[in-house]
């Protein structure tokens, strides 16, 4: 049987371009003892993978040129040499940006069993949604009533950290930038910011209309003069969850931090990077509590989808112009 | 009886002007009920009180122009309507910048017991090394064993935060200026390094030298060059105090902030500003773990002295020159 695949030929410097992406072929070895072969339905691509481009070993190893990159997926067992997963199982793995997975049985997961479409465990109800909820609760330990500011709040995990918070009853305010992305924070009840034309004075004065009394949370997921408008809008005791810096990801070099970096100081503010991967022990945790919500459609979430795996390079490059709204998807 | 104070005329842009403070002397009022004279005998200078002579609430009250300035002082009392402090008695307040103060009896302390000379109670069992005890031990929760780094570290909080970390067993590195500074912590064990005519990739490159594991907390008082090079060799979980950022008090306009601020994110570092008053409650516990180390000789303090009530603005510009070894005081 064949597998279709994509590929990097190159570290890209600055924003990668679309011909650094290649689409392979090959046939794939007889099924051996314990493995599975799998046929992807949904392929994930996510911000972070652009930093397993840049061949430098960050927390997770960089992918390798030319061979099949990686990445969350689901799919349906084809054909099955591990009794826990018989061929027609729903499953979710990380060899994604390709059509035919086929691997160890213990590198897959079972998908959960809520009443949601498959492609919600690689979104809101897969890492994106367990980032969101980690960086809220474990990081910036958001309380009742806490005002909490999130950029890149229209995106995969913006979408659902804008509704977490809202559940905690205080002001919410959500960074975004097109006018679809602004009205559907308006229509969860957040207060939606733009930041486009702005400058980081202008995005800072906007921000303080939107919520005068400032932010206990700031939820991180962009960078730039996103951080740089929250940091002036701390409260005392505010705590940062720096999940991204997406604005950066696809500098050559390093470009200025904030001029305001002493608020922390001011403020007694706390600023805290984390990875999921480090929580992904409380995944379960997660699951039972937004699960259901996702299920029964108090949780609400949007879709990006691109189809076609040789759309999947299309699909994750659009990531760093903001074009997708929620998670961002390619459908095979 | 006369009081000579020092004032500000105005609010200092950039670098105060030595011309800014001026020399005032006034009758004192007859002794209220409940109040106290005070000689003071030593002054403290701060670099907090840069904050101060803004005009601009921070965390604490601005100084009013041509007012006495105000700040930590030890002296003796000369006067008294106040039975819990009769004259003779060595005491600790607020009212600096002055060579006699009057003030209610419940705005002094009485100095603690221990056989240190009473000037150690503006220093190292003072606030700034209430200050020290507090970043590394509440903030950074330091650990037996963890590689720490201090900036500033010949300085009223430094010199105490380099001894703490010493005695937890890691490697202590300490960045400071002066050939002076560099010997005086080299002989403490610490490893010295000279942030001068280095840039920030420079200070990166020695810092990785000093310490080639990188570090598990960083005590952060200058900010600058420092926190970029210090933010580049963070060990995973790495914890940031940031004490204060006296490189950026005098500046006119924010300069821009490190470029690798997403150092935070790829080491899951965090990094918590916090102000001292916050924290007093715990004052006595460090007296009684600090107090008995700094008697027996055990911990070593340095002081840099200036004389006269007339050089106490010329005491305290020094602070952003670098130029006190250990904490800056006035001796009346």
């Amino acid at each position: 049987m064949q597998s279709r695949y994509i590929t990097i030929t190159d570290h890209p410097q600055g924003t990668p371009a679309r011909e650094l992406f290649e689409l392979h072929e090959t046939e794939l070895a007889a099924l051996a003892d314990g493995e599975v072969r799998v046929r992807n339905t949904w392929l994930s691509v996510d911000p972070y993978m652009r930093g397993r481009m840049s061949g430098v070993k960050t927390y997770i190893d960089p992918f390798e040129l030319n061979e099949p990159l990686q990445g969350a997926a689901v799919g349906e067992v084809i054909e099955s040499r591990d009794p826990n997963f018989p061929v027609g199982a729903k499953v979710r793995h990380m060899a994604g940006w390709r059509d035919i997975a086929q691997l160890p049985g213990n590198q897959l997961e079972p998908l959960p069993a809520f009443e949601v479409p498959e492609q919600a465990y690689l979104g809101v109800l897969g890492m994106p949604g367990m980032t969101a909820w980690t960086g809220l609760n474990r990081i910036a330990e958001m309380q009742e009533g806490d005002n909490v500011l999130v950029s890149g709040a229209a995106g995969a995990v913006g979408s659902l950290a804008v509704q977490l918070a809202k559940a905690k009853g205080g002001t919410v305010v959500g960074i975004a930038g097109s006018q679809e992305k602004l009205d559907w924070l308006e229509s969860k009840g957040v207060k939606a910011v733009s930041y486009k034309g702005k400058n980081a004075a202008q995005l800072t004065e906007a921000l303080n209309e939107a919520c005068p009394e400032g932010f206990d949370v700031y939820y991180e997921n962009v960078g730039g003069i996103c951080l740089e408008a929250a940091l002036n809008n701390l409260r005392v005791g505010a705590r940062i969850a720096v999940c991204g810096m997406i604005a950066r990801y696809n500098e050559e070099a390093p470009s200025a931090g904030p001029g305001n970096l002493a608020m922390i100081l001011i403020r007694r503010a706390r600023m805290e990077g984390f990875i999921v991967f480090d929580h992904w022990a409380n995944y379960p945790a997660f699951l039972e509590e937004v699960g259901p919500q996702v299920a029964s459609g108090q949780i609400d979430y949007e879709e990006t989808i691109e189809e076609g795996l040789e759309r999947t390079p299309d699909a994750f490059l659009k990531l760093f112009e903001g074009a997708n709204r929620g998670k961002m998807l390619v459908k095979l």
